[in-house]
């Protein structure tokens, strides 16, 4: 198949970029490097040293024998999307190219807009330049589990067939995105809903949970093909940050009780269901929905693996909770489906120590890199739109966990 | 009470500033004269001849005795935004500044790309600006019916409660919007939502019907208090397009079957609910949502009441079904409901034929500017994404009902 993949210097991208042309693939994509900038505007780096899209490329051709049709452009520019689909012909399009982080969407009302101008345009521009250029292909759009929020029942895979007052239909799940990036990611789901039943295009559109990990198999030995590692309070995720903290010699720090849940799944596991939901497209016309992740977990409960790990690892890791500066529920009922991937043969990892080790490992080796940035750890992003470090919540309960946790 | 108007130069703002002038609240507003703008971009004109803005304050000042606090500006600039409400400390911002044509936004992929910046920054700017400005204030934001789309079961007003699975929660009603502008809609109010979640802001997200008619009572006998009236396929909505046909002599066009349901409502109901809301705040953090209509219509059967009406003033009206440039379901269930306007007092019109009445002889008066513009009334926009002039559906069986309504 001919896949093009949008934002390839991104995490998930470049891992995708090496991961698909393993299987086979004829790989082409772009990027803005909007995330290089990103990140350097939180004061902070990728943990591993990635290098140049152009030695990227470089050691793609050595590594793979072949070349990525890769043309730096931005996604928000109509013509050069029209353009590069109009000679590339994809038979999947695969959209990583969004602005992903919720904290950098909730800085102020510049960050708002933007997120909003640059992910909603850049799919509408996909929807079109599709319906223009290639309206059999199939678009693999990435959302994000947040978009659901954490309503009081179970979460099924985008559509629900409901009784009201007697009568029945099948209805698109309801949506409470806490963050204007995940709003926008709900956007995104109903232009993209819109777009497959007027103009009959094909899409899945994937409900992610939290990636973490440093590595894939495709990497191999290989420096100049690792996917860069972020861990800044923006564009770092939970077990990431945590990873990165470990690393260090910081406290892992979950937000407020923590008891937050989330589906998350390894960046393998990521690249896996990405492969799968790309050689498995619907048929035309639909809008297919899956939830793609591995499990649920609490996120102090992830901090204890991590400690655990850790400690394996002969560091002493302690876990101090820090105020929340997000507006979020900290306790709540969650049980979201995820059967679609699992039937298309997904097989998850299960084992998340071992990724964590991996991780650890690798961050250890590049532990200088979080060290020179290790303030942007912490985080000062706040949802009441203030800018002001959290503190740690040293009086609470959690003490007793963490004795327990750090005794392990 | 202090109200701020955004978009004070169009259809229902201008109407707005003398309703609520009337009514003893301070009015201030703002405008970038898009409308204007959009309207000779499709070629066309307001029936109604609207003098410029400084002529619509002089005759505002000549007729109410006092001055509305008019700044010329874009609701996209977050500035202008900010200082206004810091100056003007409104209690009520009321959003009417948006690009409000389905057609309009399916243009091209331009046109959708600026009816989501347009529409979505300015609201995302309404509420940082009340976030940091006047976090008391009450935003109340047109929406519109078409965010509902047209499920199989009954529309509540804007939530619902529902068992899923043995568990219960009260959810945002699924939204299944039909053009890129009603999409727009959608994402304002999932993001109004999580303001009012996150913020403690208060807000009624009006899901209003079709509105219609040339006057309401405020406007007296100066002609220069008259607001626009469009006719054209983008800005003219369906009873306002009918009437401005029939005016002109042009048959009338429902669109495929025309069994389309819709809500309307009159002008003159439009400003009764709209002040109603504003004049009954929800407390400070409640998103509440109203369906603000009058009754629900089928779109052939309001062409036959345009013809009776005509009939009554000599005119001789044909009812002529055209090609559908829209994608939408033309035979549907639909039954949305509408109890909280009344609650709050609303109390209907009822007489649809006399309202149409009173736009026929108001358009019989401009007939001249309807027919220097009336190749706008035949639409090209097609919802596939070409311009090709709708043809009359010639062989179908709405020849029997025309019959019938031609003789009365």
């Amino acid at each position: 198949m001919r896949v093009f993949i949008a934002g390839m210097d991104g995490y998930l991208g470049w891992s995708l970029a090496l991961y698909m042309t393993q299987r086979g693939h004829e790989v082409g994509g772009t990027d803005s490097y909007f995330r290089r900038n990103w990140v350097a505007e939180m004061g902070s780096q990728s943990a591993t040293p990635i290098c140049r899209m152009t030695e990227r490329l470089q050691a793609f051709r050595e590594n793979f024998g072949a070349n990525l049709k890769y043309v730096r452009g931005d996604m928000t520019d109509y013509n050069f999307v029209l353009n590069f689909f109009r000679s590339f012909q994809p038979d999947a399009v695969i959209h990583l190219a969004e602005m992903p982080s919720a904290p950098y969407s909730m800085v102020d009302v510049h960050h708002a807009n933007f997120t909003h101008t640059n992910n909603l345009l850049g799919t509408l521009n996909i929807l079109h330049a599709m319906r223009d250029a290639c309206p059999e292909a199939h678009l693999v759009k990435l959302g994000t589990m947040g978009e659901y929020g954490t309503p009081q029942i179970d979460i099924p895979e985008g559509f629900f067939e409901i009784e009201y007052r007697g009568r029945k239909d099948r209805l698109p799940f309801p949506r409470q995105a806490g963050s204007w990036y995940h709003q926008t990611k709900v956007h995104d789901s109903n232009n993209i809903m819109m777009a497959c039943r007027i103009w009959g295009l094909r899409s899945t559109d994937i409900m992610q949970g939290v990636v973490f990990g440093t590595r894939i198999r495709e990497m191999g030995e290989d420096e100049r093909l690792l996917s860069r590692f972020d861990f800044d309070q923006c564009f770092g995720t939970a077990i990431n940050r945590y990873c990165a903290q470990a690393a260090v010699g910081m406290p892992l720090t979950p937000y407020g009780k923590g008891n937050q849940l989330r589906g998350f799944l390894p960046l393998r596991d990521s690249m896996q269901c990405l492969g799968l939901i790309t050689e498995n497209p619907p048929p035309l016309g639909e809008y297919r929905v899956v939830n793609q992740f591995e499990e649920v977990y609490n996120l102090t409960e992830l901090a204890f693996k991590v400690q655990r790990v850790g400690a394996r690892l002969g560091l002493n890791v302690v876990v101090r909770h820090v105020e929340n500066p997000r507006f979020e529920m900290e306790e709540h009922y969650y049980n979201p489906e995820h059967q679609i991937l699992l039937d298309l043969g997904y097989e998850p990892t299960h084992d998340i120590e071992a990724e964590i080790e991996i991780a650890l490992r690798d961050l250890l080796r590049y532990r200088s890199r979080v060290e020179a940035r290790a303030h942007a750890l912490t985080p000062d992003i706040r949802w009441d739109g203030t800018r002001r470090e959290v503190n740690y919540l040293d009086e609470v309960s959690w003490m007793v966990p963490l004795a327990v946790g750090a005794g392990r």
